[in-house]
């Protein structure tokens, strides 16, 4: 993988000397960006480009390239690559287009492909990418023109499934003096995909945080470990969040698209930061060159009362507390202040100070606070003067937040010719809006806590479990039995009501006498899913002529009988496979929490106690657990025990695809859970 | 209020030639900008400022001056002021700081002020304020040098409740290429209040839209019906939000926080736009530069198929829907074509398009689509000569967009050495973020709708409805006697349960004859909230002994007693005097969508058929009132006609301060509704 960015040699395959000709681009990028390797030059039609030999066969070159680059149509790849492999070139990067996100035949063509790579152990990119560009060696594969002046070199690396959209955030960064250290446009993913690359970029040290945009998911659970095992920040733009979006991002990289709310569940669960704009995507990234914000208390300091206002609403809406500070701070500033017309509190409105060297002492003060996890300044400046000593600020706060191992978010917003010399004054971050400031500060406190928290408590490595079948499965899955269903349950233990599966008058009594009455008659069938709609249900039957009547006024010739339980909170908790992340455990209160207000919590299985306690608090429904208006409070250990038990179950069988306990029981503190109702689908054989 | 803007001469109080000074900042702004009215000095100290007099006395100007500039400390201010009045000086404007914003003194300096204006009838700006910029006539009034190259004249006002905060948004829309034509920093409201500068702005032909940074408001109503006569946009961004923000704002420009979910309400029923942060701000600004977005339907025209998604994504969002269009606009882009791997769909992903004039022609067919309402385009470029085509392509579009009349929102991330040059090339707006540009598109679709339902029904007008007492009551609120609050309720001609109050065992069991079994019997105390949990409720008593039980094993000796109802869907349906608003109203579904969820809908009163029918429809316990789970619906007419009323008592009692109707029982269609239980808090005599 390595040798896929930082080959000791590169082939380019489509170069022509024509001034219309694409892979000529791509060579003079090279040139330009000083890449050290050996560069060949291979078309069909030979020639020189520059006074150098452009070769007619890949069979001429003398040695083996390290990487072939591919910039031909579609229909000639397969070919090209076939021979890449026999001269036992180890990578290459496919840059045409034209395959499985255009035509069928385009996908026939890439099953072409994904042999000969296999056939000769060839890795490759893409297809239909605009390549990969690595700053830290000049290796600058895109086919357009590329210059050095237009690049900033930093510690970033992005990996995009869009070649458009990789452009639009290298420039965001660039204009936010961020630099980046390498840009990956991957494509369609058919061989290597963002795990590939995630894994590479993990294990680089020029690396120190990773942006990735994905229009799809290849392997979400392997896409989870490897988060799960880096301490790098990594941020993910997961675009083709709605339906209306399908049918484009098919078109576009074959996407297929997952459902949305696994795909957040899933990122949040490993650690992995998700944005929803390329605006945050550039805030997380700025926030991250920071010290991580360690705890949830905040110093203000600003320069006019109504940034002091807007800064700690903002701080307020993104859960951040006002630090408490001391005298030690208040008295260094009461020796500084002018007019005496300052209030000593958190924020601290320091518009009377007209000297910016004071701000350097103040933000240390502050900083020096136990209480204070991280500052955030708001600064403003009117004269042309300001800038040389806000420039000077600027470092010195640089210089502070790494003393004290604290984040101080700078906020200004500089004037229009002050622009980009006060934003590029240092590595250092500055914020133009408070709101969107505190939104990146707490990623950054998000990220510490997942930290810790992986610290804590080792999460079980998921890594093995995946989806049997990504492509999705065209046959209609089968209903299970609700015999089989039950015992499924039963079998780990799960508490389900008694029940007996009967089909005539006789059974029906027989079954009663033994289960004890009052018992439920339902049709037993999954396949009629609103049972109680149907008038498939006759719950509380209290005796043998109760039974008798209910059995004669159904039609059906097959019966669940069940045993009635006690009154109890009713839960749902579901799971199903996901095509993208696998196995997912749903769970919710009964009624209108499902069914009006959607109130559930989502994870990806397995999940360990301290998971399943955070699914049930994050519910709305929580409080009617805990014991609403003096009820006594339901009983969560079951609960909880029970949720890690279906969790387990839909890990250890891949076959379930849909699995829906609705209703189960909650009963009192201490007096468990009872399955009432279960309908499972199954893969069909 | 005219003279305060253009006044004809200015006097300015406090200026000296020391370079400290800062009334001579003021003095030479003016200069800078070239008012062209005459300006007087003056100072207790004389002397001369670049060979002109300062004068040492108001009363040594020869003529009256139009407009007072008083900056000299807190305490000589009445007295300059009683000066200016004295000589007839019809405005002022208090810059100097250090008034209830800071201490008690300094309050009553304020009450000082007042009596001064009021007998002089001189109608003042601030204290504690950066005054007025006006870029039409160079009346550019604050303490610190401003420079005209730094400024840019357009068509938006500002208001704005922190001076710190004008200097960051003036230079935040310049920045976007956005001119202003006036900023004025209003400080503490003494006398002038922001509606009263709305009010000029309104009037003003040079304002074509108004923003306003406000802390808290002065006369909420007021506002509401300045907004609604106007057809330009009024943006709000109302800090101020979370408690954690009081302290440091009541300091600062002795904000009174009120309640944010009330502000919320009231700025949307008056059609104003309130965003969160400065950068929602500029691009609320930005987006009212462009026509209207007269419906939901957009066309998207990219040029990378990661924008696609990011675009479509976006759009979805914010609730627009991708326009489908015709075989005309496809058939053209097919002529247009290179390589042909494009598909023809709504987003048009024309990254294969090289030539940048063809965007033109393609964004034009898609406009003239009777379907689309607007238009988002997303530009890339990689190359530098693509400038001034791109350039080219700004201008035409901004042409095709005023031709067409809908918007055309031009999504580009500019690189830094172009950026100023791209996003100044016309009064055109450049977004760089499609979340952010759709979000405002999205305030633009309100725009048009909020609009239109203007001039379909007239809202009734709501300027007469004030609160009594702006400043709230520091006497506790009585609580009104159940009877006489069960009686109000009928009195309009609400329906409540039949009831009666009773003491003794005897009069309580003659009631219950008159009235019929089954009753409720309940302690008949508004002072005990939560009666159920108290045990001071009986419910369902069939007969004369059940009832002598209830009777004996209450504590009171005074007792409600009350006729069983049918059983309904409850509902509450509360309300209150807001400090700013006035009378608001509230209702939810009763149980766990008030309790747990928090489902509630708010309105300021008075509210007319629709906005009831709106405030029941936007309850999530909805749902449930049109029929849940085959439940026929309940009386939505009557419980519409129920709203209507309570907020008619709310208008005409403004004595109550508090009013809870819970639960409210609604019956199925046809069969009403009735009122159960209700407080009702009033204004101490």
């Amino acid at each position: 993988m390595r040798k896929m960015f930082y080959p000791e040699s590169v082939m380019v395959y489509g170069v022509s000397d024509s001034p219309n000709n694409l892979g000529r681009n791509t060579v003079e990028n090279l040139e330009r960006f000083g890449f050290q390797g050996s560069v060949y030059m291979v078309s069909r039609e030979g020639g020189e480009l520059n006074g150098r030999k452009i070769f007619q066969h890949i069979e001429d070159i003398q040695t083996v390239p390290d990487l072939a680059v591919l910039l031909i149509p579609a229909k000639a790849v397969p070919d090209a690559l076939e021979r890449c492999g026999r001269k036992g070139i180890p990578c290459a990067i496919i840059q045409s287009a034209g395959f499985s996100e255009f035509t069928e035949a385009g996908r026939r063509l890439e099953e072409n492909l994904l042999d000969i790579s296999r056939r000769w152990n060839i890795r490759f990119m893409g297809p239909n990418c605009i390549g990969t560009i690595n700053l830290d060696n000049g290796l600058v594969l895109p086919f357009f023109p590329i210059f050095p002046d237009a690049m900033k070199k930093g510690a970033v690396s992005i990996v995009s499934q869009s070649g458009g959209l990789i452009i639009d955030i290298m420039r965001l960064l660039i204009l936010e003096n961020i630099g980046f250290n390498k840009a990956l446009s991957i494509g369609n993913k058919l061989d290597l995909n963002e795990c590939d690359y995630l894994e590479f970029l993990i294990s680089d040290p020029e690396t120190r945080s990773i942006v990735i945009y994905l229009e799809n998911f290849s392997d979400g659970r392997r896409l989870m470990a490897l988060a799960r095992q880096t301490q790098k920040p990594v941020v993910v733009l997961k675009a083709n969040r709605s339906s209306s979006t399908h049918q484009i991002a098919r078109f576009h990289t074959t996407a297929l698209a997952g459902d949305d709310d696994v795909a957040d569940t899933a990122l949040k669960q490993a650690g992995i930061h998700r944005v929803r704009t390329i605006t945050e995507l550039a805030d997380a990234v700025k926030i991250f060159s920071l010290p991580l914000m360690k705890g949830n208390k905040l110093g203000v300091v600003c320069r006019s009362g109504g940034q002091a206002v807007t800064l700690a609403d903002a701080a307020h809406r993104h859960g951040f507390v006002l630090a408490g500070l001391s005298d030690s701070v208040f008295d260094h500033v009461r020796k500084k202040i002018r007019a005496g017309v300052i209030r000593m509190t958190n924020p601290l409105d320091l518009g009377d100070v007209f000297d910016i060297r004071v701000y350097e002492e103040i933000i240390e003060k502050v900083l020096q606070e136990p209480e204070v996890d991280g500052v955030i300044f708001g600064h403003t400046y009117t004269h042309d003067e300001s800038i040389p000593p806000t420039q000077e600020l600027i470092r010195a706060t640089k210089r502070l937040s790494q003393q004290y191992g604290k984040p101080v978010v700078f906020f200004l917003i500089a004037g229009r010719n002050h622009f980009f010399a006060l934003r590029e004054t240092d590595d250092f971050p500055i914020f133009a809006d408070p709101e969107q400031a505190l939104q990146a500060l707490a990623v950054s406190r998000r990220h510490h806590g997942h930290q810790s928290l992986r610290t804590a408590t080792q999460q079980p490595s998921s890594g093995r479990v995946k989806p049997e079948d990504k492509a999705p499965s065209k046959s209609t899955p089968a209903f299970m039995d609700p015999e089989e269903s039950f015992r499924l349950l039963s079998s780990y233990g799960l508490p389900v009501a008694d029940f007996a599966i009967v089909t005539s008058l006789k059974e029906t009594c027989d079954a009663a006498e033994i289960i004890g009455y009052p018992v439920a008659l339902k049709i037993a069938s999954p396949e009629i899913l609103h049972k109680t709609e149907a008038r498939g249900v006759h719950l509380n039957l209290k005796d043998r002529s109760a039974l008798a009547a209910a059995f004669q006024t159904t039609n059906t010739d097959r019966f669940l009988i069940q045993k009635m339980s006690a009154p109890g909170r009713e839960v749902m908790i579901g799971g199903r496979q996901d095509p993208e992340f696998g196995p997912v455990i749903l769970f919710g209160l009964g009624g209108i929490f499902v069914e009006v207000i959607r109130d559930v919590a989502l994870r990806i299985c397995p999940i360990d106690p301290e998971e399943a306690g955070r699914m049930i608090e994050e519910t709305k429904g929580f409080r009617i657990l805990q014991g609403f208006r003096k009820q006594p409070p339901a009983d969560l250990k079951a609960l909880k025990a029970f949720l890690i038990t279906v969790s387990r179950i839909l890990v250890e069988h891949p076959e379930v695809q849909n699995l829906d306990i609705n209703p189960m029981l909650v009963f009192y503190e201490g007096q468990g859970c009872l399955v009432v109702d279960v309908k499972i689908q199954i893969n069909g054989i």
